[in-house]
């Protein structure tokens, strides 16, 4: 998802290096459509960011358009403001960047006191910027983003908290194990009866399985009830996971796997310039 | 928060009703900062939403802030189109709104295929787009912000989904257990080792205590490790409560209390017009 100098755009050059073409779509819902109809064989979408926490239309969708994670990418995030060419840091009024973007930086721009935008992509934001050419308004977006549409940093690593990091998940329309698959990820709705939420993860705990993550989404249309989603480590050829699972099938109305693949790899020194 | 003809301030009287004067800020961190300094007795923040999720702003700042959660408040939420008037659905290129009206609207917003804005709050993008007069851009907020503000209605009850409710918190710098007390907040980390979440929740199963929601939010500065959320039915007056948070010292880095609160009644056809 997103134009050049996005993100996601160095996200999925460091997963699939030169193994595929890349195209950018301005949405989230044009990636899952052209998922959905096999014009594209995969598609990579933000999923969490470790400091303002999950990406929930990327959540929502995975589930309700029954697409698969293949594989998942973790990328440093450091954000830039920018301007056009004559514009200075005293001189801006006005920021815009996606919602991420403004959350990464609210105390920097609460600080500064400035109005705010949105835009569905950082990188767009700046390529709108160059051609509107407004002084008076900033663009928080990626160093590379500065560079392809022309735009003079005004600040630099403005996002409040050094170690902001991306997870990308890597999705695809069909099902498909990678190899050395060693993360699993699954969306369960426990039954409507006390403790059910206790019994459906027991199975986990008794059999050693480590949980990486547990997240509740409302469902929609049935207020207050939610989904689970959980990212836990093992594959399904596993016999202590099999085993675990079959207590979802009990204490669960419903769970579907979202998917049974490679860990991306993290360290708090990973960095890409 | 907010000001005149916003959602909370609806859920804000229907809480209230006359008992305290009210006052409206701009901002999550205006009320959360009038609260830490005691200007005001008690703040209202909406913190989840049946279609759309929780509120992550409000969470976190009532966990970093040492708020409490005194009270909750459900408010059916029907949003409007609305545009100054000489204005016409045709017309319309642009919609601007709070981040939340946005999505809980998003099918319809993407239906007309509209460029999107952002505003702090629902009512106060009304108050603007009053006195900026501009034909070709639309507000999505509450029927009473377009009757104070005098903006026509362009279509109404648009939100995706028609069981659409708002929850509220009432929060004050203060410890206070409210009569009749049944619900109860709090916030945990859970020790770093497998099985600790399982172990942590054990004690509410074998207590027969009902879970209501369970949430997990990202550690500032500690990529993908994790806070958790919880509400759950009692009192903490109540034995089995109190047999049931004595797991969470064992299995838990850290733990609050959040409050003991009376829960809000809630039915579907709860109507606020």
């Amino acid at each position: 998802m997103g134009v050049p100098g996005s993100y996601t755009e160095e996200a999925a050059v460091g997963y699939f290096k030169n193994e595929y073409e890349l195209t950018g779509y301005p949405s989230f819902h044009d990636v899952v459509h052209r998922l959905e109809t096999k014009e594209i064989r995969y598609g990579i979408l933000a999923i969490e960011n470790s400091s303002t926490g999950s990406v929930h239309q990327t959540l929502d969708l995975i589930r309700e358009k029954n697409l698969y994670i293949t594989g998942e990418a973790i990328q440093k995030v450091e954000h830039y403001l920018m301007a056009v060419k004559g514009s200075k840091l005293s001189m801006i009024k006005k920021v815009i960047s996606h919602p991420q973007g403004l959350e990464q930086c609210g105390s920097y721009i609460r600080k500064n006191g400035w109005e705010i935008g949105t835009h569905v992509n950082t990188a767009a934001a700046a390529k709108e910027a160059a051609q509107k050419n407004d002084p008076y308004t900033a663009v928080i977006a990626s160093k590379r983003a500065a560079s392809i549409y022309g735009l003079e940093i005004l600040d630099e690593k403005i996002q409040d908290n050094n170690h902001n990091y991306t997870r990308f998940v890597v999705l695809s329309g069909t099902k498909e194990i990678t190899e050395g698959a060693d993360k699993i990820s699954l969306v369960f709705i426990v039954k409507n009866v006390p403790g059910s939420l206790y019994a459906a993860i027991q199975g986990f705990a008794e059999n050693g399985v480590n949980l990486i993550k547990l997240e509740s989404r409302p469902i929609w249309g049935e207020p207050w009830h939610y989904f689970f989603f959980m990212d836990l480590e093992g594959s399904l050829e596993d016999e202590r996971i099999k085993r675990a699972l079959s207590y979802l099938e009990i204490h669960c109305k419903s769970y579907r796997i979202l998917g049974n693949y490679k860990k991306a790899s993290f360290s708090m020194e990973v960095k890409n310039e």
